[in-house]
């Protein structure tokens, strides 16, 4: 077994009894899982994982159809490659400024987007998806080195408490992990 | 939208009459997805997701509970650790020789466990896994930089048709892309 806590149980995340205080386990949990592991990938990977499981249990259909990452590809100029995530089978490449994830890159903001097909230029990944969030992250040199990604089945489904969640996420991989 | 082929779709999938047109299907998709694209993340993420979902839609429970990949880790000696995955949180770092992965490591060669309890030294990431394969993936030069590893809920699931499929994927996204 791995050298690292077991994330918020499936009972334990039941138990919330508020939005504020689930995605305050889902959180500790996400430290947790990144504690003293520099591999951007692997904690990549891992968050997308607690956290889409999580809103799976949650609910069924899940509100959420794709979690994950696109990271600054180093070899390339302002552009975003795939990363880690779960869900299905998403774009390659994204260039700065287009779609939601470009202009987060180039806007360097989080984009709230309550109906993305009134977003001029959204790129549609997975045709279910009908509001998205896109949140920058950022390393402990305030460098951009990718966006967390979040889409969800139905329109305007992000409130303030989850864009909270999801930039308190984007912060804790970006100071976590080396990244390229 | 992405310069990829759109993957199979689920009607299309659905259309196979055999398990052998079924994968045949997949693979022509992975193929598709990889396809002018080098970047190892990216390729090992979508890859994931094309044949997570497709065996989640073929069966509800889906008879796979993880699907992903694990890396070798280039800043280490002898130790992999996690890559691109779907599927519940997994442990990070596995050493060459330890566990299933591992020991697809060491000795170069697929291992197909019918029942991972039975298996000395069994790394339980996912306390659901019965069963398990792990196939080496190398690189166009024939070096070791990961390895594709598939957990099922079930005991006995994987038989030669399941193994062939997944040592090909394996060939598929090894000689496709770029690797540290």
């Amino acid at each position: 077994m791995a050298h690292h806590p077991e994330p918020a149980s499936s009972s334990l995340l039941a138990s919330a009894t508020s939005k504020k205080e689930w995605y305050g386990l889902l959180l500790e949990s996400a430290t947790g899982l990144c504690d003293g592991e520099p591999n951007h990938i692997a904690n990549c990977a891992n968050l997308s994982s607690l956290f889409y499981q999580a809103y799976l249990e949650q609910a069924n259909p899940s509100r959420i159809n794709w979690f994950g990452f696109y990271l600054v590809d180093r070899t390339k100029t302002n552009e975003l490659v795939l990363g880690p995530f779960q869900g299905k089978v998403a774009c390659i490449r994204i260039p700065f400024g287009k779609g939601v994830c470009g202009t987060a890159c180039s806007e360097m903001k989080t984009q709230v987007v309550p109906d993305v097909h009134a977003f001029p230029g959204h790129i549609a990944c997975d045709s279910v998806s009908e509001s998205e969030v896109v949140v920058p992250v950022v390393d402990r040199q305030g460098r951009l080195v990718g966006v967390l990604d979040v889409d969800s089945p139905l329109k305007n489904n992000f409130d303030e408490e989850d864009v909270s969640a999801l930039e308190a996420l984007a912060e804790i991989v970006g100071k976590a992990s080396e990244w390229p």
